[in-house]
């Protein structure tokens, strides 16, 4: 693999260029800007690189998805690598030092929307393509590129759109976009993403507001939707929906040692949020660390009725909503979660409460003894030289099982990521090393996926 | 008094002139619109009615009250009369069919802002005051006429300028502005008004709005606020704050029996809020009264957390805020009651919540044993020919702890409203009959004042 890393360390002027290509064309899915260029520009570059490109439409107006591929002629294995092209709105626009759509270097760091988040790891990938191609005149395996246009606004077309290709899309293992270094520059590796069920509740008591005056007598909405919503948890904060846990699948001991290895972020929390934990509950650090990366939650994102200006108004609101999102964890299934949100509703006395889902992500985790999790790990400590930090399940949230689940491939991230890359944030970044270490990471699953299985 | 009655009919054009001067200079509190030329006016109609005026300035720069009084010859009785020249502001103007400060007669109603509330009852007065002097060249009762300018919004200075003037206006008996008559055109009278605080309650739990993933591992604002907001009612709706209901002076028979007499209105709440209190509760029609017009309220009149617009943001808000109004009966104390509540909130476990008051009316209720209320419902029944509906207890709350409790006075309304005068809404009228009824009535309660007692 000497060869190979040096092409990728002497070419990175090549692939900084390329990567600036891309950044410097807009792709803003919340705000449908770009998509007339877009696309186009994705299939041209990876073309230049070799690869045979597709571009998958989605049946509604929605931005389409790249498929771009190229055969090994060597080998009978397939790595499929998820990506995103589409990027999060540059806003706000006057914290920006530079022009987000003109990507610039500065020091060791190159600048723009999407630099990290995710056009860095397309470049990444096309980096350790091109090493192998130059050096080797082949791939040590098949490659299928997979860049998603609307993964920044909830990938709503990426089930319909795998559902139609999962022959195109046919692979052995897949790599996750996302993962690179943590802030003590160990490889990051995770393995899983939660769901999410984004509910609407809405309760109407009455066709008008009322005076005050008449609160002996009416009801209110307020108090109706105050009281369902402390319906779902236990005084110990734990969800009572029934039938919520069935589901889910426990972790091993392995997995359970993961997490609890992972890095003691408590202090950090801390300061970010300024709250002192010791007074907030009695939880161990492992207690934290199960409950944020492998159990779910019933989270209120929002509440509104009646008058919240200056003053007072002495009003009985008619009406009054609450938006909540539901993370959840493998195997729950967030169309069976909604029904039992229902029913819940429903055998607690809120028949009056109006419940409408409006966002579905299913939750996905690689089984942690899953050969690809050894081969991702191994190849980091070669690349990076240090211990990986592995995550068997993030807490956030990502379209991991429609590939995960639906292609029923392993699904391991490995990618060019660092804390100080500011995604989604003004001044969006990411370093010359982090490029580097990406695109080496990269190659080398690439060639130890035939070896090692 | 058959002269005197004639005197108020055959002078009905003077007393639309003057209601229609007054009527034609705004006076809008809430929009500080005319206070530069109002009070002056509102003097100058006293005087040529011979009346000899105050004004009564707050220290602060509100709205000031207007003092007015003439001694009779031969008594040695004072009757005092509560009203306002303030008036609610006219918006929307649009739904207006005349202009609400250029006072019209169309058919046998008389429209402008403030025509019904409260300066047709300031006219009545005058009128009343007009006739004895005319026919009897005296009053029957020496005459306290008192004139707010902040009614509309919450005499807020009210309480401290009766405590500097308690001399200034010592009376035997004080007539409050409203009443008139009901949908059935029976007299209706009441005694009392409950009293309001009003309570901001706030919880911040985090610096700063954290991503929906923390979810598992940080606290929320929304679920303590909505915590805090349950923990006042029992699963009955009952109020279970500690020494909330202590200070609470019983009905006595007299006044259960006549809010239990009081019309049913249960079929029009229904069809002006679209609900059907058989499928709300099992109350019967007299608890409901008595709730309404007797019992103490805790209603929340706003609510606003985290993310409400359209779609959804996986957030977990960093602060919760409501809004609540507790009305209260005599004789809770509005500032123990904040207390109450505060304590109540330390002692459920609820010190995270920040609470402000920034609202207190006091409840107050004259005792239906009075001879007062005897004499306003005989001179109503003489007046109007039908039974007087008497209600102990509005719901609604007003400034009627300053003359009653402050003062001592039995307090009784008398006046000449209608459920059809549009009161705060566009196009207020009143009718020429409503305004000749309650001149009527004011003549005849100043005459009996004197020999019934």
């Amino acid at each position: 693999m000497k060869e190979i890393f040096e092409h990728i360390e002497n070419n990175i002027n090549e692939t900084i260029n390329n990567l600036f290509r891309m950044v410097s064309q807009p792709s803003v899915s919340a705000q449908s800007n770009g998509f007339d260029r877009a696309p186009d520009l994705m299939c041209k570059i990876a073309e230049e690189y070799g690869l045979k490109t597709t571009i998958l439409r989605p049946d509604n107006n929605g931005f389409p998805s790249i498929f771009a591929e190229k055969k090994s002629k060597n080998s009978d294995k397939t790595l499929l690598f998820y990506t995103h092209y589409d990027v999060q709105p540059p806003d706000p626009l006057e914290l920006w030092e530079s022009d987000p759509f003109k990507p610039e270097k500065i020091g060791d760091r190159l600048y723009g929307r999407g630099m990290s988040d995710d056009k860095g790891n397309i470049a990444a990938r096309l980096a350790a393509i091109k090493a192998f191609l130059d050096i080797e005149k082949d791939l040590p395996v098949n490659i299928k590129l997979f860049m998603e246009g609307e993964e920044e606004i909830g990938s709503r077309n990426l089930l319909s759109i795998i559902d139609k290709n999962k022959n195109l899309l046919s692979a052995d293992a897949c790599i996750w976009e996302g993962g690179g270094r943590n802030m003590s520059n160990n490889p990051f590796i995770y393995l899983g993403l939660k769901g999410v069920l984004s509910i609407n509740m809405k309760v109407k008591k009455l066709n008008v507001d009322a005076h005050s005056s008449y609160a002996p007598i009416l009801p209110s909405a307020i108090e109706r939707l105050t009281l369902a919503i402390n319906s779902f948890k236990n005084e110990f904060g734990h969800i009572i929906i029934k039938d919520f846990h069935s589901d889910i699948l426990p972790l091993s001991d392995e997995e359970r040692n993961a997490i609890l290895s992972l890095p003691n972020d408590s202090k950090e929390w801390e300061d970010t949020f300024g709250i002192d934990f010791s007074e907030y509950n009695n939880e161990s650090i492992d207690d934290m660390k199960i409950k944020l990366y492998a159990e779910p939650t019933a989270n209120v994102a929002g509440f509104n009725s009646g008058y919240n200006g200056p003053g007072m108004k002495t009003v009985l609101p008619s009406v009054a909503e609450c938006k909540m999102d539901f993370r959840l964890v493998p195997d729950q299934n967030p169309n069976k979660i909604f029904k039992n949100i229902k029913d819940h509703l429903i055998q607690n006395g809120f028949s009056d409460i109006d419940i409408e889902p409006f966002g579905k992500v299913f939750p996905y985790r690689t089984n942690i003894s899953s050969p690809l999790v050894n081969l991702v790990k191994e190849t980091a400590f070669q690349v990076y030289k240090k211990e990986p930090v592995v995550s068997p399940n993030n807490p956030g949230s990502g379209p991991m099982y429609e590939f995960g689940g639906m292609l029923g491939l392993p699904v391991v991230s490995a990618g060019i990521d660092h804390p100080t890359h500011k995604i989604h944030a003004p001044n969006e970044n990411i370093t010359v090393e982090d490029l580097i270490l990406g695109s080496k990471h990269i190659a080398l699953i690439m060639k130890k996926l035939v070896t090692n299985e």
